[in-house]
C-alpha cells in the first residue's frame, strides 16, 4: 500500500510531460532500470507507474526495446474510453457491497514464501500435473474439508480446478440422464450459464428438477445460512427422490462460531452430494484454486474420463498451497480474517447506533463479514441505495420495502479507518432525503 | 537436479527405519526445521524427502502437528499400489516419445524472479481479474502472435485461459448452429472429448463437418507441418463453404527456421479462424497459460457472455508472463531451446549413423525437436518399438510396416549425456532381434 504514492508520482510526472507536449509522440521513456536508479525507487514501483501509463494509453511498450509515448490522439481517445468505463466505479468511496477481501487480512509475505519455495522444485515442475490435482494437495484438502466442514471424503474423491466453473465443466458431462437443474438463486448467472451451455434446463422449481444447486452457507447476499432443519429436509428430499445435490459452499468460512453449521455433504454422508469449495475468499480472489468432492458413483465415472482432462491449476500454486495448509497457515488465516471482520463489524455497528440513534435497528447476521440494519425512516430501500451510491457509498439492499429500508453492509473491502467517514456520509444522505 | 540425492537420502534413511520397524507406527518424525538444522540441508530438501515418504505411504502428515509413521500394513499396501501404477513407466530410461521439455532449456531463475515481482503487486492481486485475461498480457500476446505467427489480431481478440481445454469450454457454447466438427487427428482425445461433452458430432470427414479442428504445425507425432499449398487449400475450402477452422498451433515454436510457416489465421486474415496457442511448451508444462484469438463475429458473441465466465489463470502468473514477454525473455527462451534441440538432434543423428552405418537412413523432419530414421532391417516397426521399450527405450513409431521400420525420436526429455548409451542400448536391441 505504501508504494502507491511512489508509483503514482511516476505516473503523474510522465502524464504531465506527455499532456503538456514536452514529451512528444515517439519519445522513449528511460528504461525501468535507469528510472529506478535515478529516482532511488524499486524497479517494481517504476514498472507499476509505467503500467498505469500504458493502461491509460499515454505510452506503448515495444518488444525488447522499451516504452514510447503513443500518438496523442490515440492516447486521449483511449483515456476517454477508459474513463467512461471506470466512471461508475471511480466515484465509489466506500464499497459495502464488495465480494473482495480486506488487504490487511492476508499475509502476502507468507504466501509469497511458499510460492517461491514451490518454484524451486524444478524437477516436479517439468512435467504435466495429475489431471485430478496433485496427490499431496488433495490429501491436505481432504483433511481440511473433513475437519472444518464435516465432509465425508478422502483424497480419492477430490478434484482440483481453477475455479468453480472449471469444475462444473468437468462435472456436467458426468451427469448422465439428469437434465433439469434447480438453482435456489437464479441470479447466480455464472453458475446457470455453465449448465445452460451443456444443454441442461435451468429452473427455480425444486419439484420439477433432478439436480438441486444450492449454497446453504450463502442463502442471502448478507450471508444468511440455511437452518439445520432445512438442511436435513433438503438432503432427505434428495435421498427419497434420487436427486443429486450440488452444494456450493461459498461463504462458509466466516462465521461467528469456530465450527460453522456442517455441510450438507457431511450431514448426508456424501452419497448423492457434490461439494464445491474455493480458496479465493480465504487467500486472494486472484488465486484461482477450487475443489470438488464427488460421491463414489461420480468418482467412478470421472476416473474413466479423467485422462481426457488436463489440470488447470499451475503445479507451483498447488505445491505452494499444499505446504501452506500443512503448516497451518490456512487455519491461521481464517482465524485472523474472522477476528478482523468481527472487529470491523463491531465498529460499524457502534457507529450506526451512535449516528442514527433510535432511527436504526441492528439486525442479526450469521457472519462477521456483514452488518445488517433497518432504518426507521420514510424512504424505500431502493431510493436509499441509489442516493447513497450518488454520494459514493455502495450498499446491499436487504429488502424491497417502500419504507423502513433494510440494508446490509459487507465490511470486507472498507478499511477500519474509513468506517467513520462512511457512516457520516450516509447520515448526510439520510438527512438530505 | 543436484538436490535429488540429498532428499533421496532423507527418504531412504526414514524408509529403512520404518521398514525395519525401528520407527513404529505413530512415531513422530522430527519437524522439517529440526531435520533441516540437524542435517545442514535446506528445509525444501527435507520437505521433498518427507513428501516422497508421504507419497509412498510411509508417513502421514497431521495438520499443524507434524509427520507420523503410518500403519505399516497401510504403508505396504499403498506402496504396492503405487508400484503397480508406476511399473510401466519406472523402467523407462530413455523417453524419446515424451511431450515434456528439457530441464536445461528453461531458466527457472528468471521465471521465479518475475513471479516474485508479480506477487509483490499486492493491490492488483486483491481483486478478481478481467474475465478475458489481463489487458497488458493480452497486448503482449497480441504482439507475440503478430510477430512470430503472422496472426491478425489485437488485444481485443484475445482470450486467456488455463489450458486449451478451458478455452474450448468458452468457445464451444459460442458456436451456434455448427454442430459437426472434423478432427484431422481423431486420436487427440483431449480435444474430441470437449466437443463430445457439448453435444457436437465428431468425425474425421471434412466434407460432412462445419467445423475443422486442425494442427497444421503438428500433423504427425514428429512435427511434420502442413504444406503452404495445403494451408491455402484448406482456408479456401473453409471460406467457400462457410466453415469455421479451429487452428491448434501446437508445436509451432521449434522449427529450423527463425520464422516458421505462417499460421492459417495469418494466411486467411483471421476472418473465420479461431487460433489456439499455448505457453506450456515454451515455459514449463506445469505452467498453465494458453490463449485463443477469436474472429470478430465470435468476439461479439463472446463479449455478450464474458461476464459469465471467470478467468482461470491466477493473476500473478499473468502479470509475471506479461513482464517476462515484454522484457524479451520469451523470445530468448525460444532461441535457447531451439539451439539446444538442434544440438541434441545433431548428436543423436551422428550417433545413429556411427552405430548403425548403412543400416540406417536419416529422414527429414521439420523440427529440431525430432530425429526420424528408417532402419534397413527385417523387423516390423511395432516389434522394434516393443523390444526397445522392454530395454527401457520409448520410441515413436513413424510407420506401420512389417520391415524397414521407421522411428521418430523426440529429443526433449533425454539429456545430451544419455544419448550415447541410449543409441548403444538400441543397437543391442536390434542385434538381438
Amino acid at each position: 500500500m505504501k508504494n502507491r504514492k511512489l508509483y503514482m508520482q511516476i505516473y503523474d510526472y510522465y502524464k504531465n510531460l506527455i499532456e503538456s507536449g514536452k514529451l512528444p509522440e515517439g519519445s522513449k521513456l528511460p528504461s525501468i532500470r535507469r528510472c529506478s536508479n535515478e529516482r532511488n525507487v524499486s524497479k517494481t514501483t517504476v514498472e507499476q507507474g509505467y503500467m498505469c501509463l500504458c493502461d491509460d494509453g499515454y505510452i506503448l511498450p515495444k518488444s525488447q526495446s522499451g516504452y514510447y509515448v503513443s500518438k496523442r490522439g490515440n492516447a486521449m481517445k483511449k483515456a476517454e474510453i477508459k474513463n467512461e468505463n471506470k466512471q461508475e466505479k471511480s466515484h465509489i468511496l466506500y464499497d459495502f457491497a464488495s465480494a473482495g477481501v480486506d488487504a490487511e487480512s492476508f499475509n502476502m509475505d507468507i504466501w509469497r514464501r511458499y510460492v517461491k519455495s514451490a518454484l524451486r522444485q524444478t524437477e516436479k515442475l517439468l512435467f504435466y500435473g495429475e489431471p485430478q490435482g496433485e496427490y499431496d494437495l488433495r490429501k491436505e484438502i481432504a483433511n481440511y474439508a473433513r475437519e472444518t466442514r464435516n465432509c465425508v471424503c478422502t483424497e480419492e474423491n477430490i478434484v482440483i480446478g481453477a475455479g468453480v466453473q472449471t469444475l462444473l465443466n468437468i462435472l456436467c458431462p458426468l451427469l448422465k440422464g439428469k437434465k433439469t437443474v434447480c438453482f435456489d438463486d437464479l441470479s447466480y448467472r455464472q453458475g446457470t450459464a455453465i449448465f445452460t451451455d451443456y444443454g441442461f434446463r435451468v429452473t427455480d422449481n425444486r419439484e420439477k428438477s433432478n439436480i438441486i444447486y444450492t449454497s446453504p452457507s450463502y442463502s442471502t447476499r448478507w450471508g444468511d445460512i440455511m437452518s439445520v432443519k432445512d438442511r436435513f429436509d433438503l438432503t432427505e428430499h434428495a435421498r427419497i427422490t434420487g436427486k443429486l445435490i450440488i452444494e456450493d459452499d461459498y461463504g462458509s468460512e466466516f462465521r461467528y462460531f469456530n465450527r460453522p453449521t456442517p455441510s450438507l455433504q457431511g450431514l448426508d454422508g456424501g452419497e448423492n452430494i457434490v461439494y464445491l469449495g474455493t480458496f479465493s475468499k480465504l487467500l486472494l480472489p486472484s488465486i484461482r484454486i477450487s475443489f470438488m468432492i464427488l460421491p463414489q458413483s461420480l468418482i467412478n465415472e470421472y476416473n474413466k474420463k479423467k485422462h481426457l482432462y488436463n489440470q488447470t491449476v499451475s503445479k507451483a500454486d498447488q505445491i505452494a498451497l499444499c505446504s501452506y495448509i500443512r503448516d497451518g497457515h490456512l487455519n491461521a488465516q481464517i482465524r485472523k480474517s474472522r477476528k478482523l471482520y468481527m472487529q470491523k463489524s463491531k465498529i460499524l455497528t457502534d457507529l450506526l447506533v451512535e449516528n442514527f440513534g433510535k432511527n436504526v435497528e441492528i439486525l442479526k447476521t450469521n457472519s462477521p463479514l456483514y452488518v445488517r440494519c433497518k432504518f426507521n425512516i420514510n424512504l424505500s430501500t431502493e431510493d436509499l441505495c441509489r442516493m447513497a451510491e450518488n454520494q459514493g457509498i455502495l450498499l446491499i439492499p436487504a429488502n424491497s420495502r417502500k419504507d423502513f429500508p433494510e440494508i446490509a453492509f459487507s465490511v470486507a473491502s472498507v478499511g477500519i479507518e474509513s468506517l467513520e467517514n462512511a457512516v457520516k456520509t450516509l447520515k448526510n444522505v439520510v438527512r438530505n432525503s
